[in-house]
């Protein structure tokens, strides 16, 4: 089957509002990118289909052959989704080839797998999408034994050992900064385009000693910005700093002794680099996109439980 | 001057998004009552009077005498509300009738006061409105010596003692609510009218003992409803009791071995009593609306420091 500029198969992550496309090569190189498409939350289930196929027409051509092999994380998997991967459940490794799905398509041209999330009973807990970046750092770093944190709208904390997702957390940090950033009272007092990290250790460490005060502290950035006129990137650097010091609080039996490994997109991996930093732990950052390839080639290429 | 229905003065609580105006007669009983009026939040400064004026129009005659006195609480003292009333600081009264701003009109039938707000340096914190209702408190109760929490969008709890407010502190409990619940991902999860106050306090204790893991917790909501379709009226009032256990672990210096009045509205009044409850507390729950007319009668029939 001859393909445009050479693409043997193509690594989707489709999230809940980002698509993010890729003509992989032979070798499992990137040859094209897609990467403004639409998320899972914007389409419903039967779009999947002729929404992609729309994306990725001139990847393919009319000649007969096998199926074009598209393999797909995230989101797309949800129930409301393209169509449902269940979960699979703690401990488990984060891929294993044999639960990975496949959809039936109208277009017999393309063969489209989806992998499955994750999910714990209790505490109950779910992640789709963070699996395959895991197991793209497993390819990689085999005999890694320690805490993985995906700092993002749902942070989340895995324990990993033996190759298996031991257990998981997920904070909801990110969209709680969103939230209330975009529709509190707080709105006016945080709107800057730029960050302070000074403002955000300060308040990181405030709140990690009492993290109770939580809601408390959040009100004090609107009383800031009333009686002291501190500047809007001071106190959204603040707001960021107070939800992210609750959570290691609230997340200190995973990191605790532990190797920790930070995948996520940079800025948002240097600001818990550095929060780590004053609990006096190292951590290791990796690049989200760099994984979820990995991850992807890995299901592509073979190899049971990833 | 004779005034329509017996009218001698109008008491008003105008807050961020509701209007509450009231007739008054010459014995500070409730004469006529509008209650759907803008917020201050909707208005700019230069509406506020002709807005007023056309609500009232019909209390007011076209005699000459002096002017009709209309006493205000609340947000219409923000820096962007009518006019600012410059915040009071504590330790002081909840009202101190010198401070007490008068605002010019157009129209010479009327006589307008603002209530001034009262601030805190450290730990920075606002309130306007409260102190009004904390003044209609004492006017009943002037030797109370103890806690009065007010909970709501912005949860207050108030330290008083020998007539003055000695601190307080504010909690964005019910704002993180309403925030979550209509602009995240746990906004399907929570859709219901209805409430259990059994989830309520389970939710509640839960949290209580681990305030750290506050926004771990909330994601479990959205994991409850994916892997075990608790029904959302369950999953709404966790939602509630989260954030108010987490407030009442980080509130636990204001409320421990004290007398505690709570001053709010009736549903969110008894879950705050039950909450305490749990803890070992009983509290006396005082009527929102009877505390703030008697602020503003406070204010109207005279008296220093109230």
């Amino acid at each position: 089957m001859s393909k445009i500029g050479n693409i043997s198969f193509i690594a989707i992550d489709w999230g809940t509002s980002n698509l993010r496309v890729w003509g992989m090569d032979q070798q499992g190189n990137v040859v094209s990118t897609i990467d403004n498409g639409k998320g899972m939350s914007s389409l419903m289930p039967c779009e999947f289909e002729p929404y992609l196929m729309n994306l990725i027409e001139n990847w393919l051509n009319e000649e007969e052959g096998a199926p074009f092999p598209i393999i797909i994380c995230g989101m797309a998997g949800a129930k409301n989704g393209w169509k449902e991967a269940a979960y699979l459940e703690v401990p488990c490794p984060p891929i294993n080839q044999d639960k990975i799905i496949h959809v039936k398509t109208k277009n017999k041209r393309i063969s489209v797998s989806i992998v499955p999330g994750i999910m714990q009973i209790s505490p109950p807990d779910v992640m789709r999408g963070e699996e395959t970046q895991i197991a793209g750092y497993f390819s990689k770093n085999p005999n890694f034994d320690g805490v993985i944190c995906l700092p993002g709208t749902h942070t989340k904390w895995v324990h990993l050992s033996a190759g298996e997702i031991v257990s998981f957390r997920t904070f909801m940090t990110g969209e709680i900064f969103l939230s209330l950033s975009e529709h509190s009272i707080l709105k006016n007092s945080v709107d800057s385009e730029n960050f302070d990290q000074t403002s955000f250790l300060e308040a990181f460490e405030d709140i990690y000693s009492s993290p109770a005060l939580l809601s408390s502290k959040l009100f004090q950035i609107r009383a800031l910005d009333l009686l002291e006129k501190v500047a809007a990137k001071s106190l959204k650097s603040k707001l960021s700093g107070y939800l992210v010091g609750a959570e290691l609080a609230g997340a200190k039996n995973y990191w605790l002794g532990q190797k920790i490994v930070i995948i996520g997109n940079d800025d948002l991996s240097i600001l818990y680099k550095k929060a780590l930093e004053k609990l006096g732990l190292d951590a290791t950052i990796e690049n989200t996109k760099e994984v979820t390839l990995n991850g992807l080639r890995k299901v592509y290429f073979g190899g049971n439980n990833l």
